[in-house]
């Protein structure tokens, strides 16, 4: 049975078996790649970037610049892009026409069939998906980060990462996510984006999504399932620890807050880019190849500063909406009101003075004052298990340190190639 | 504009002017009516059973009852039937063709064009609503009590009932009520069928409709609203007091654990047939009526006994789902569970051991016990306002005695007609 992705088309799976990957890495030059670009490589090769087998060329990427489409027609917001310098370029002696090796940590990851060599202004990509050429904006600081040269060609990836603990049962590609949903009977499979430890007005958000999911489903028994696709990538000192905000979530489920028959957790590898609008699209193509069919976007979704419109990203899936394959819940917020004594939503209850909204800044001094709060506001299992992790993985801290940035165990690495 | 209604048929409105009334009437035989007939009468006159325009004539009632479709091919679940017994046709000396008055309460209620008198097997008609031919059914009851003879023809109301304190504001027919929800803005509209007074069990069943409702709309505000359609019929002794259950529903709204944006109360006469999906049906098509896109139906909808497994509702209405206007919200149960500290959904929390499922009978004897409980379970504004319907509207008691019965205002009278 084909499995159709983002834009109609088949799920890519592009991996080698060890035994056919070392005969075709033998004389191949090796590139080492930064973990950016492992994390992409990764992606391509699993297919959770489905249509895509490579890194872009610059049709592809001029035409995603122009019209947030593939030069196939498949929308796309985000620009998939393998950068060089031109001294790179030389050094290594490669050009159009070669096949190289990647290599990360000095191990073999994946064949590149370089394609074509070019430049493309940065400014211009920056202005299409950021709506910004600001240097401030974190995700122009990364795109003029790009060095020179952009590489397009196809990727196959030669070596499956090794996921570390606490992270293995959560790296679940596509085809293999997919089988899992048919295992579990899930019709409907609404996506929840996450990089938080879910306190219970994240969990009200999924709970809510759920419901809106269900619909007007005619069914006797629930068969929609919250998906909970944490984003793993640059991490920046303050954020919680990413061994933290897969475990809460998991939590949530094994404490009953939900059950493995409407909830499950796992993770994509991503740096995000903060674009706002495109990158909910970007979102909601990826959780598309994950099989989901429902993607729920708050407000100022993958936002950043003041640069989006908080409906925006919205707005933007609206009008795109016929041609992506997922369709969009929209989440209003929660929040505790102490007059209705439960968590509500701000669309339902009308206690708008007593309304005490759930603000990151409230939580994390919930979390660092280390007393356990009310169950209606943050879970006891979950606060539990933030302050284990806090010893356990995070140095002390549940909100990532120096010191986590520089001795954390990597969330995956590359093994050595054995046949 | 057209108001189209069930069957895609416009609202019917048949209600005379008091001047061409009072000419109209001149001369005509009066035949006083019972209450349920007098209620159907006036369902009539206003649409609410749209596209009927009179009481049923044979070849509609035998449609209904071998199709549950009238002739014309719009569904139909219940027949609408006036009755006589042959003594009663003989003694006012009536015949198809003859046009009579029809009077409540010795006041001129509206114009009957009989078109024919017939008779038709009871047992038959029970058969195909209530699925039994059993005395014990009440439906089946009521249909025995039936006369021997129907007459079938068009009414036109003479009158409007005059809706007698504390129930005016809730009795909104058809057309006004479309005019209302215009107004509000509200695209999607859910019809909360209701005879009880609402504990939070109740409360979240309506916010989980609304946010199945809310579905996957593009909407930066809510645009869907609750309508509560109290029942207001046949009462039998332990029935909360139609004046609680009313006024309780809208004091969620008041107290605002709901808001005048997304919820309202309004009333509908009709004396239970407890026909379960054939009553579902029915329900539909008079929620349609009123502007509704969305109905709720629980498990055992307007079931009675163990004469439908709890499902059937549901898979009629499916059945038919695309010769409705009307889309079904299907609703799981509603609890309390201790670990989450909330009221929740059965289908969202997975605290089986713990979960504290609201029943009829605990909440009743919480009203009995007159202690106010927490207000996760019964909101206290509804507590209140209960123990006050007791004084000022139930001889004492929440719920209907001996007393009630006899002694209670009724909630419309007819008043004489003026010119």
């Amino acid at each position: 049975m084909a499995e159709i992705g983002h834009g109609g088309k088949e799920i890519v799976e592009r991996i080698l078996e060890p035994k056919e990957a070392v005969e075709r890495i033998k004389g191949l030059k090796s590139i080492p790649v930064r973990d950016q670009i492992a994390k992409e490589v990764i992606n391509i090769g699993y297919g959770f970037f489905t249509p895509l087998q490579g890194f872009m060329g610059k049709d592809d990427l001029d035409s995603v610049v122009k019209t947030m489409k593939l030069k196939d027609g498949t929308i796309w917001s985000i620009p998939i892009l393998f950068d060089l310098s031109e001294a790179e370029v030389s050094d290594y002696g490669i050009k159009a026409g070669d096949t190289v090796l990647l290599t990360y940590e000095d191990n073999p990851l994946a064949i590149f069939e370089i394609e074509e060599i070019y430049t493309y202004d940065k400014k211009e990509i920056c202005q299409s998906v950021f709506g910004t050429t600001e240097e401030k904006h974190p995700g122009c600081a990364r795109t003029y980060k790009y060095k020179d040269k952009f590489l397009g060609g196809k990727i196959t990836l030669v070596n499956r990462p090794k996921i570390n603990p606490p992270f293995e049962p959560f790296f679940i590609p596509p085809l293999q996510m997919r089988k899992i949903f048919r295992e579990k009977g899930w019709q409907r499979i609404v996506a929840h984006q996450t990089r938080n430890v879910p306190h219970t007005g994240h969990e009200w958000l999924m709970k809510g999504a759920w419901l809106q999911a269900y619909g007007e489903l005619p069914i006797e028994k629930p068969i929609v399932g919250v998906l909970v696709n944490a984003i793993i990538g640059e991490k920046r000192k303050g954020d919680y620890i990413d061994e933290a905000i897969i475990l809460t979530h998991q939590k949530l489920n094994d404490a009953g807050y939900f059950g493995p028959h409407n909830h499950m957790v796992s993770l994509t590898f991503w740096d995000m880019r903060y674009a706002g609008p495109k990158e909910a699209i970007f979102h909601s193509m990826l959780r598309t190849n994950l099989g989901l069919t429902h993607h729920m976007f708050g407000r100022d979704h993958a936002g950043v500063g003041d640069y989006y419109d908080p409906y925006d990203a919205h707005r933007l899936i609206i009008s795109v909406q016929d041609e992506l394959r997922i369709k969009p819940t929209f989440s209003m917020n929660w929040l505790y009101c102490p007059h209705c004594g439960e968590v509500t939503n701000e669309g339902l209850c009308n206690h708008k003075d007593e309304w005490q909204k759930f603000s990151g800044t409230l939580i994390r001094s919930i979390v660092m004052d280390g007393v356990k709060p009310p169950r209606l506001i943050f879970r006891p299992e979950v606060f539990d298990l933030v302050m284990e992790c806090a010893e356990k993985y995070g140095f002390g801290s549940p909100f990532v340190t120096d010191e986590y940035l520089e001795k954390r165990t990597p969330v995956f690495t590359i093994p050595p190639l054995k046949a």
